[in-house]
């Protein structure tokens, strides 16, 4: 029986329909990325392939741009924003238009061409995260920018062109704007309630249990009430925090636990999915605040997104999250 | 060199890098979908296989639900929405719900399977657009529904999951995000200036000619100023019309004819690409306003959709709408 249900940060709407989950052919298939370690450009010895490092992990000292390093952070190839850009603004008649000025990373994870994710030691994944922290407090030194989305794509489906582990930060000279719905969602429930929109989520779910997919001492991963797609997924912290490049070493270590337990049972459950995720978190530079609260979203591609998500902005989720939550719960990660 | 574009109506941003077309790989690859004409459920002599039709066009007579007609509309086997659901409203905690009240069509557009909507002749093509206006008349009439979207996936990349030619029209018990922004947008631009955003748009194009990809009587099909994604198009009636429901049999034909004219310039151009349409007019029952346009865009799908789009709600386009048009404009369809 088909329901609507409503985000209750951005308001959103999404159409909860399990018959959906009966349709043939309905799950997206994808040919494998091509891969071909020999002209990997993020496998060592092929170090000038990429652009000069921005930081680099290499313990047992060697020169820069040389292999020995346990992870690389370069700028993108193929950058959708340049930090060279000029900070242009201008109107052509009714049209607006602003210089491509921001910037594009690459976070290669791991010398090692196979090693995924979900695969990856947790000292790994937590220098992973600790290189979007480092590189997001040094991005926000340049007052242009205004938001930094730390984001990865894995596997073709998802968008991924490269199967070498790598995720990628780009840094925006505005506030984009699927991060502007929820701070203002946000902020309106602050007003309101003089709550964090957040913490009530974190309250709900401990209490009613059927979304919480994973608990650790400090993070929760929990299958979203109005999830867009079949086995999205919430890791948040339970304290309070609003600023992730302000968080402890002992944070992020929670947060890599958290994120790679999590993967890891999206890997058990559907076999490897593609899947990308992203962090969102306050705007450059903004003090801590009462009303925001980091988190991660987690989107397995299962499906494609068609003429109606395209043309309504509403969202068709075969899954209902309870379902979801309680088969990745079952997964021994 | 990357510029970031805003969107005249919604205020979407969006980045244009045409250094990102460099990129290897970047082209979505996709099987072809299941192509059984023996299994097809669209086909003459199937008509079992679907709910019964709720309208159809059989010129030379025959008894409903057999073969002998040219389009057929019937409901979807498998329901985001349906009628018969009750529209019961419910919070739970802090989440709300709603019943999954609506409707969810099939328009089968030819009994032949393989004759795909830039293929079909003119009088087809208008067939299904009138088809669409009639079933939204229809469906107008249950208040419970607030808003139609008449759209269509082709190819398997677009999320079609069939490759007999159909489209399908949903119809919602809200007015979606996306069309609420776009309401929204176009209604404080006719505070300010007392002039329709759209008819706006049209006069810009007009004069600049860059974007524009063709012109036919009644209809303009333009590449956007702010594209999401490469090639995409907005084609849209000259004249001000805020309710396709109440076009003239003269202005559906118009339609038809501006819709065939590009969808066989995008095959041309980019080889029968995968591509989804939708079709975005007022809200079911309102009245014909000063301030809205209908109009339809047309996303032929080139990349997916990855993390960066799903954490942002920013679009990274490598192709200049110019150059788009550009390309357009030579082909002879």
């Amino acid at each position: 029986m088909p329901e609507l249900r409503r985000d209750p940060v951005v308001g959103r709407w999404v159409i909860v329909a399990p018959e959906r989950a009966d349709r043939p052919n309905a799950l997206v298939r994808m040919p494998p990325e091509r891969d071909d370690p020999a002209g990997c450009p993020f496998c060592p010895g092929h170090e000038a392939m990429t652009p000069p490092e921005l930081l680099v992990h290499r313990d047992k000292g060697g020169p820069p741009n040389g292999p020995g390093w346990s992870l690389r952070v370069v700028p993108n190839r193929f950058p959708a924003l340049r930090t060279e850009e000029r900070m242009v603004r201008a109107g052509l008649g009714m049209y607006d238009v602003m210089g491509g000025v921001g910037a594009h990373e690459v976070i290669i994870e791991t010398p090692e061409h196979a090693r995924q994710l979900p695969q990856q030691s947790p000292e790994q994944v937590e220098q992973v995260l600790r290189a979007a922290q480092e590189r997001m407090l040094d991005l926000s030194r340049d007052v242009r920018l205004r938001s930094v989305l730390f984001f990865k794509n894995s596997g073709a489906a998802s968008g991924a062109t490269l199967s070498h582990p790598h995720s990628q930060i780009v840094a925006l000279p505005l506030v984009p704007g699927e991060l502007q719905q929820e701070l203002s969602g946000a902020r309106k429930h602050f007003e309101e309630k003089e709550r964090c929109v957040f913490c009530d989520i974190l309250a709900q779910e401990a209490r009613e249990r059927s979304r919480v997919v994973l608990e650790t001492d400090g993070f929760v991963a929990l299958s979203p009430w109005a999830s867009r797609a079949p086995f999205e997924l919430l890791v948040l912290p339970r304290e309070h925090r609003s600023v992730y490049e302000q968080s402890t070493a002992q944070e992020v270590r929670g947060l890599a636990e958290a994120l790679r337990l999590s993967l890891r049972k999206l890997d058990l459950a559907l076999d490897k999915p593609a899947y990308s995720f992203y962090l969102h978190t306050l705007p450059l530079r903004e003090p801590p605040s009462d009303w925001y609260h980091w988190h991660l979203e987690v989107r397995p591609v299962l499906a494609l997104t068609a003429g109606f998500e395209w043309g309504s902005g509403f969202f068709i989720n075969p899954t209902p999250p309870e379902e979801a939550a309680a088969f990745l719960r079952q997964m021994e990660a």
